[in-house]
């Protein structure tokens, strides 16, 4: 294949070096006014009354909309959500986390904006603020919801939600063999409490959206969005109008790691259009995304059962993710996430219970891992811990338990293509791996203690979800690919592209990608949950594949072979094992397509995964996923046990991608997923006290700089074609992001012999602990 | 049925009326700047040299681009044109007519550009100049041509291009029965010349392209064309670019009728975008129309014979197209309108040679009637001819000779669904035909000469041609509809909108039109010859046709009823005869599709008509055109004898139309298009003298006022379902055109007993045959 598994450069490469794209957030239109919100500055408070009067004075303001003034326009549904409609644009009686918009404004410049919307003054009654995930949990907390509003979707989902008396919005279970025998039989059980921060997903490019408005009605959104597609529906459903009325583009991001899917600042911008009858742009400040959507913060309380046979018996998993004031995508990163609490093992009794909780903070939303990270640092600490009371090896263990080929998941399913072992296997090599620090060789030395751990993860992909792709072959053999698939830097165009050109035969650069725009390209779920490569690739595949059948027809006529014997290659139909015996693609076109000379061929491709959850008393399921990845991280830490300070210094990391259509992307997905969770894991979290955001900018927000790169970074990408997968190719975008908080925490745990519970794994943390253990091994 | 033969209002009427479209010349890019052209003073000559150094130094002037420059571009092909590339975009050795291209500019502002552009200096030779069709077709005229430069395309076309010694471009053959035996033996020989001038499009909107080139070489234009999937591939050939990396956009056009089909504007901002890498706008003034594209002038030599029976027994027509400077679409004009010379009659004998010759002259294109009108003034004028010979009503015998369904055509074809007599029939009883006026009452009152008269006419469309649709229906019953058919004023929005609010059950507000865009558009051949009702109406019913089938698919197990005993309307899925056993389209997809519940509904239709030239020798076709459409005019004009004009104050016309979709829109088509033929009759013509063209500006050239527009004016729209055609349509926007002038002619034979065929009739050319009638009356 001469465009599959090479590294072609990305195609979005040079227009982006050039400065060429436009982002949203540099768009303009004539008559253009600018938007601007004003966040409520108490995290939990009855709303009296909004005097926006002082805004509306200020110079070069047009519009000042309140919660209960959108409330009452016709048509309208002020409140959202992607599962349950809980919450509303703009607070109307309630406002549920600092930083909540109360009021949107437009004026002529983003500066008369701003200044406005600060004018803006909100008298309320401040209510008891929880911002702790167990705390709210608990009975008697404070309710943030006390209506709860049901949507017509995933009707499981909303089943489970607890009802007005409770923060606890969803509550998933999974229940498999004797939980409660293993655990009382057992020698030993591990019970601990894995805490992870909510965190930011911190895109270079905030959320950002342009709408127009024509007099009719119908509604043009540019905006900076994960979910083009979606996204058109979700407008159409807050605004009243018929789906057809709103368009969607979305041009090249800037990052989004989950940030972007759903509505974000489309709803402001259309809203302020259709009162201004101008277009609006809303772009928010940088710092103000620790406002807009965050990652997840959760407790993960997990208890695991070693038997007196030694082998692991039983795990409960009692999961408490922390979803902010209003649930957005957080129903379904409880349940996906917590279905695979397991990970890749194969244990034979188990017990989940994932809680989503309401707490007054930012929402969260999807972020890369989509809450399997915060599961897997408690399930990996856990098999180092059983590892190290065995005095096995970590990674002896791990293979020993680890599921296979042909095994059947807890869920139900039976595993297909999943690598785990080679996974875990690949990364050892690659790592050399001889066993922990300590275990090996004396591995301290100026002063700072080295140490080795390992995690192995499993995550699945977004399935049930649909993507549909066309294809058009022209005459001169250039073709054109209209995908929904946003590209905001994970290099899906590129992929994409090189798919099509190997399917016709053609070379990359004579494939196009038309943007995502909901006026020209077909449905997408969403460019979400490493799902793309695989999804849009099927999609692209059963395009192309309409285009080859008709091409081969028309040239089996030409060449007198059956069409079933040709073959597409060079920008050339030819008989298979006679490459000179073939017709230029003009050729074709010109003799023999019955089309006219401007004819092309065209093609549509729509790719559906489905998915079931057939009992959701046992979380029994047919299919969870339609595919699913594997990966393995081993890291070497360097710890300073005088200030507790971690540096990554190597960091190895395999994951199975099914079949690599571009090694070096795949490879650089690796790093950057883990990189990413370098940060996570050492660095960044979103720090409330009495919900307030403590460190909301990003002078405040620490994050990983190139320093904290580990020097020694391989990814190993592993192949196993998937038998369903385009070219055998799966997802990869997330596969970096979850084994390697776990290598990190048992590195340091080889390292220093403390093991840290709760992210991030600050200096202070390390000290304390070191010094906690030091005070429990001295002498009373 | 609820949407179909109804008067649904236009769709894009609240828009236009809003001031809502933006045209292209209104658009501006950032950086925009501004193109003009120097154009030539001279109508033929040879260049020696061009001086640019005055513009170049001119303010605000970004380059100056003369032939020659632009030939020596790596990759571009200089020449072009739709048949033959007989066309440099701008002239590099040779200038073939006054108001040639010889230089663009872009400057900052369009003031600047066109200052700039006057400054241009072209040093030539002149050479004789030919402007007379007919002296050009002369052995020894001068040549404008020394160089034939054969295209791809059309080999037949191709095959009878005379070569470089000879101004006939084309030359098209058809050959029926004896005719030399028939005139031989003929009672009575009608021989006359019937000439038609050059004439302007007229529209509202003068040509206009803004062109953007990224860095990478895409290409994106916006532009007034009538053909928005072909011009980019007549683009992609020009600049030797992928055509994948042309995107052609084309907003609504103020007006069209034939005149922006093919490459107009676009060329020249696409030129300058690539040498400035800057946006460029390219509008040329209103009167620069003149010099961009026209009606074809012809000279049409008819013979008709009498035999002593009475009969007609035979015909030659000899006719001469005027091209003007370059061969455009005159090659198929001239091949198409002549292949129905004859007319809806049925004649024993005939012998047609259509040649299309180039003169010093602007370019003649496309232009509502495709050349039938024409010939048809000649055809008709000759039939009231031999009626007065024959002391026969013009009507009766028009019935007499009239072709009928089923009956063959010269060509070879038997005609389906064409309703001549129908159509003659029907005008004449709306107009209330008594026979001529001379013949059936004293008319003439108050000094006026009052007459009345009959034409009849027959006309194919564009065949072979292809048109594609894609549609979507959204979950809430809410359809977009993606087609490339030009919306110029002709009502296509309107009416395919409610084809497709019938296919799907909804309503026309619930229907959405995605404009034409090749980025978002799927391919269609082109809005023009009376086309888009017929072959997008149909391309639009199989799209929707997939829908149905989906839909019925998925409601059959809901309903429990076979697909096929389903029915849909007024957003409802229902059984065949129980309406009230159904179920909306919003619980069809949320109950039975098996995609989620963002999905929608999406068919594709591709139609493409055939045709085949058997025989260049004889004409012989199989099939020369899908449909025929018939029409017939009767007009009253009054003659003021003293000044020799002519004032319609009837005029009663008839088409058939096969079903009306929207009957309203049909009417003001045969009105609007009648009107514009009462210009050409009466006013209409681009008068050249020695090459120089005498009228080129809208104070000059003389159109119809709504004061020329005859007070008594009925349309009358004509139904017999065509068999292939959507609900049964086909196309309207020609048929108005083409019987309008012979019945305008033969009413004023009828008032003032002359007969004039030279257009325009002109008050001196009626008055001068006035004079030279009592002159050759008057005994000598």
């Amino acid at each position: 294949m001469s465009n599959i598994g090479k590294n072609v450069p990305r195609v979005d490469g040079w227009p982006k070096i050039l400065g060429e794209p436009i982002y949203t957030g540099d768009m303009k239109l004539p008559g253009m006014l600018h938007g601007a919100i004003h966040r409520i500055a108490h995290a939990h408070a009855r709303i009296r009354g909004v005097d926006v009067s002082g805004a509306k004075a200020a110079p070069g303001v047009r519009a000042v909309v309140t919660g209960r003034a959108f409330a009452e326009m016709p048509g309208v549904d002020p409140y959202f959500g992607m599962i349950f409609p809980d919450q509303p644009l703009l607070a109307i009686d309630k406002v549920r986390f600092i930083g909540e918009a109360v009021a949107a404004v437009a004026a002529d410049t983003q500066e008369q904006a701003e200044s406005a919307a600060a004018l803006v003054r909100v008298d309320y009654d401040p209510l008891p603020v929880v911002d702790d995930v167990l705390a709210a949990a608990r009975p008697g907390s404070p309710i943030l919801h006390d209506i709860v509003r049901n949507g017509p979707l995933f009707p499981f989902i909303q089943a489970s939600h607890h009802g007005p008396d409770s923060n606890i919005c969803t509550h998933y279970r999974q229940r498999v063999g004797d939980v409660d025998r293993a655990f009382a039989e057992a020698e030993r059980v591990f019970e601990d409490t894995f805490t992870s921060p909510p965190a930011q997903h911190a895109h270079l490019e905030p959320h950002a959206a342009l709408a127009r408005v024509d007099r009719g009605g119908h509604v043009t959104v540019w905006t900076s969005t994960q979910s083009p597609s979606s996204s058109r529906l979700w407008l159409a459903a807050m605004f009243g109008a018929p789906q057809n009325q709103i368009r969607v583009i979305s041009p090249y991001l800037g990052g989004g790691y989950g940030g972007k899917i759903y509505l974000k600042m489309e709803p402001f911008a259309v809203l302020l259009a259709k009162v201004t009858r101008r277009p609006v742009r809303a772009v928010i400040r940088r710092e103000e995304v620790f406002y807009v959507c965050s990652k997840h913060g959760a407790a993960v309380k997990l208890k695991t059962a070693v038997s007196p046979e030694g082998r692991i018996s039983a795990q409960q998993f009692e999961i408490y993710y922390d979803c902010g004031a209003y649930a957005e995508s957080g129903p379904r990163v409880a349940w996906k996430a917590a279905s695979t609490a397991n990970g890749p093992y194969k244990i034979p009794n188990c017990r989940i219970d994932s809680h989503l909780v309401y707490t007054n903070k930012t929402p969260a939303g999807a972020f890369r891992g989509f809450g399997v990270p915060q599961i897997t640092f408690a399930q990996e600490s856990h098999m180092d811990q059983v590892a190290e009371y065995l005095g096995r090896d970590p990674v002896d263990l791990r293979m020993e338990y680890a599921l296979q080929e042909g095994d059947r998941y807890p869920t139900g399913e039976v595993l297909d293509c999943v690598s785990i072992k080679e996974s875990l296997q690949g990364a050892a090599d690659a790592f050399g791996w001889k066993g922990n620090a300590k275990a090996s060789s004396p591995d301290s030395e100026g002063g700072l203690a080295r140490g080795r751990g390992v995690g192995l993860a499993i995550k699945t992909t977004a399935t049930p979800s649909g993507s549909e792709a066309t294809v058009i072959l022209n005459p001169d053999g250039s073709a054109e690919v209209f995908v929904s698939t946003v590209e905001m830097g994970q290099g899906c165009d590129t992929v994409l592209s090189q798919m099509t050109a190997e399917n016709l035969g053609i070379s990359v650069e004579q494939v196009r990608l038309v943007r995502p725009d909901t006026d020209a390209t077909p449905f997408d779920m969403g460019t979400a949950s490493s799902r793309s490569t695989y999804h849009m690739g099927n999609a692209i595949h059963r395009a192309t594949a309409e285009i080859r059948g008709e091409l081969f027809a028309a040239a089996s006529e030409l060449l007198e072979v059956p069409p079933d014997q040709l073959d597409l290659a060079g920008g050339k139909v030819f008989v298979q094992g006679f490459p000179d015996r073939g017709l230029s693609l003009p050729e074709v076109f010109l003799k023999a397509m019955s089309k006219p000379p401007a004819g092309y061929l065209i093609g549509r491709g729509a790719f559906q995964t489905q998915a079931t959850l057939e009992d959701p008393e046992t979380g029994h399921t047919d299919k969870l996923s339609v595919n699913w990845t594997s990966s393995a991280a081993f890291a070497e830490v360097e710890v300073d046990p005088e200030t507790g300070a971690v540096r990554v210094t190597r960091l190895h990391l395999a994951g199975n991608v099914g079949r690599a259509i571009n090694m070096r992307h795949c490879e650089q997905q690796l790093v950057g997923a883990a990189t990413l969770n370098v940060g996570l894991t050492l660095f960044e979290h979103m720090d409330y006290r009495d919900g307030q955001l403590t460190n909301g900018s990003f002078l405040e927000y620490m994050m990983p700089t190139f320093d904290d790169v580990p020097g020694d970074f391989v990814p190993v990408v592993l192949e196993e074609a998937h038998p369903t997968g385009p070219f055998g190719a799966k997802g990869v975008g997330e596969t970096g992001c979850i084994a390697t908080t776990p290598a990190i925490i048992n590195a340091i745990h080889d390292a220093v012999g403390v093991r840290v519970r709760d992210l991030p794994v600050t200096p202070e943390k390390v000290l304390r602990a070191i010094r906690e253990a030091k005070e429990a091994e001295a002498p009373a």
